[in-house]
């Protein structure tokens, strides 16, 4: 087989320590491509950007040419990554990340972590977000080699099939490698915000708001997660973009509606 | 019964015709509360604002009080409406639209107009997002009269009750209201865009890149709401923010990966 070809983006931004690590890391046996946003992204959720024209530029580190630097969301990297400046390139994957931070239960639906990944299997490539689960400063080289490694399980296992529009969102627990005790695969964990607004005047008097808030977390079995990985599981979930919610729909759909 | 108390919001901007025109048609029955953001927010996705602090401001309309403005994402005006402007009153009800345009198949999880909705429901209310399927220029006003009678419906009748985390997405076809032919049950549409990006020079001989495309449908049945619009229902997707892929987890919880 041919050395797979990877395109790596994430929402941290294209200088992320995290995604330099990931790139280095899948470098050993594939060929990998990059175009990331240009600055950090996070909570973008699935945004494109369709109102405005998208600038893009290469990106160079240590004067080597390193990836596509794209002022845009997320989305906007894989697709223009795909359709555009790679657009010659047969994609085995996209992958996403390592973001710094859990993209966990809620936190999904706001993760521009999770978007590029939904943006490659829509444009029809599987794909596997990649999140590490602490907010400390940290190193990212265990958590690259660890992505690696289950990269090309997921690339070569003849066991290990993704359907079309699936995608692969994989917590690693920031603790020490020889903590973790496992990869477990999990469903997307409930919970929910408690949020609120931090009011503050500026300089001149005006109110200004900073959301501010703690997770609450309603469930408590490795099935989900967010507890696999607070319990030091890799936690891989699969998702799709289909939002329909199917028991509601066997539910209502005999409803009676006129207008 | 009190009268409901309803949260407005949407993705157009608190100026949108499609929103003054529901404003006015659920004010004939309801309380109704604006919380929009201040300027067209459209495919922003399910963004929230955390690194930057977020303005809002009252605004007015021909000199009367008509709602919070809020310099944010559509997810930033509810979670802001309901946490903090409105934080004393108990919603019944958010309702985010009109759209100016379709939120169906695989835009949902592009849509600004879905996103204020799920935020609605990620806080605990019952929620509905309304779109007008057409990009003309547009009347809203029969648009809006079938939106309040529908959601009246959805707030008094014993027999149609939402299940916790479930929004409505309701696109209403963009056709004289004698061709509407009913009301249908649908689920997500499968599509895709056939997307590319058109580049250009700007003065200065720098490239930039549009996104354009167009939408393929890849069901035809009155089941899916793309295709239920298309031919003149008006479409009701239960939605949720819960993007397991169910069928795959049943298919991979077993599989065995060591690292």
């Amino acid at each position: 087989m041919n050395k797979p070809k990877i395109l790596v983006s994430n929402d941290d931004g294209i200088e992320a320590p995290g995604l330099e690590k990931l790139v280095h890391a899948l470098g050993e046996f594939a060929d990998v491509y990059v175009c990331a946003p240009y600055r950090q992204q996070s909570a973008v959720g699935h945004s494109i950007t369709i109102f405005y024209p998208i600038r893009a530029h290469e990106h160079y580190k240590n004067g080597k040419f390193f990836g596509i630097a794209v002022e845009g969301t997320p989305a906007d990297a894989v697709k223009i990554g795909v359709l555009n400046f790679f657009k010659d390139v047969k994609f085995d994957l996209v992958v996403s990340g390592i973001n710094h931070g859990a993209n966990t239960a809620i936190n999904i639906i706001y993760s521009g972590t999770v978007s590029a990944a939904t943006e490659g299997t829509i444009l029809g490539i599987p794909s596997v977000a990649v999140s590490l689960t602490t907010f400390d400063k940290t190193d990212f080289t265990d958590a690259s080699e660890i992505a690696a490694k289950l990269i090309r399980k997921i690339l070569y296992d003849d066991n290990i099939k993704l359907n079309k529009g699936t995608l692969l969102n994989i917590n690693i627990p920031g603790v020490p490698k020889d903590q973790i005790k496992g990869v477990l695969i999990t469903k997307q964990g409930k919970s929910y915000w408690e949020d609120s607004f931090e009011i503050r005047s500026d300089p001149n008097g005006k109110d200004y708001y900073w959301l501010t808030g703690k997770m609450v977390i309603l469930d408590d079995s490795h099935e989900y997660d967010i507890s696999a990985v607070r319990d030091n599981y890799i936690s891989i979930t699969p998702l799709h973009y289909d939002l329909t919610d199917y028991r509601t729909y066997e539910e209502i759909k005999n409803w009676k509606i006129e207008i």
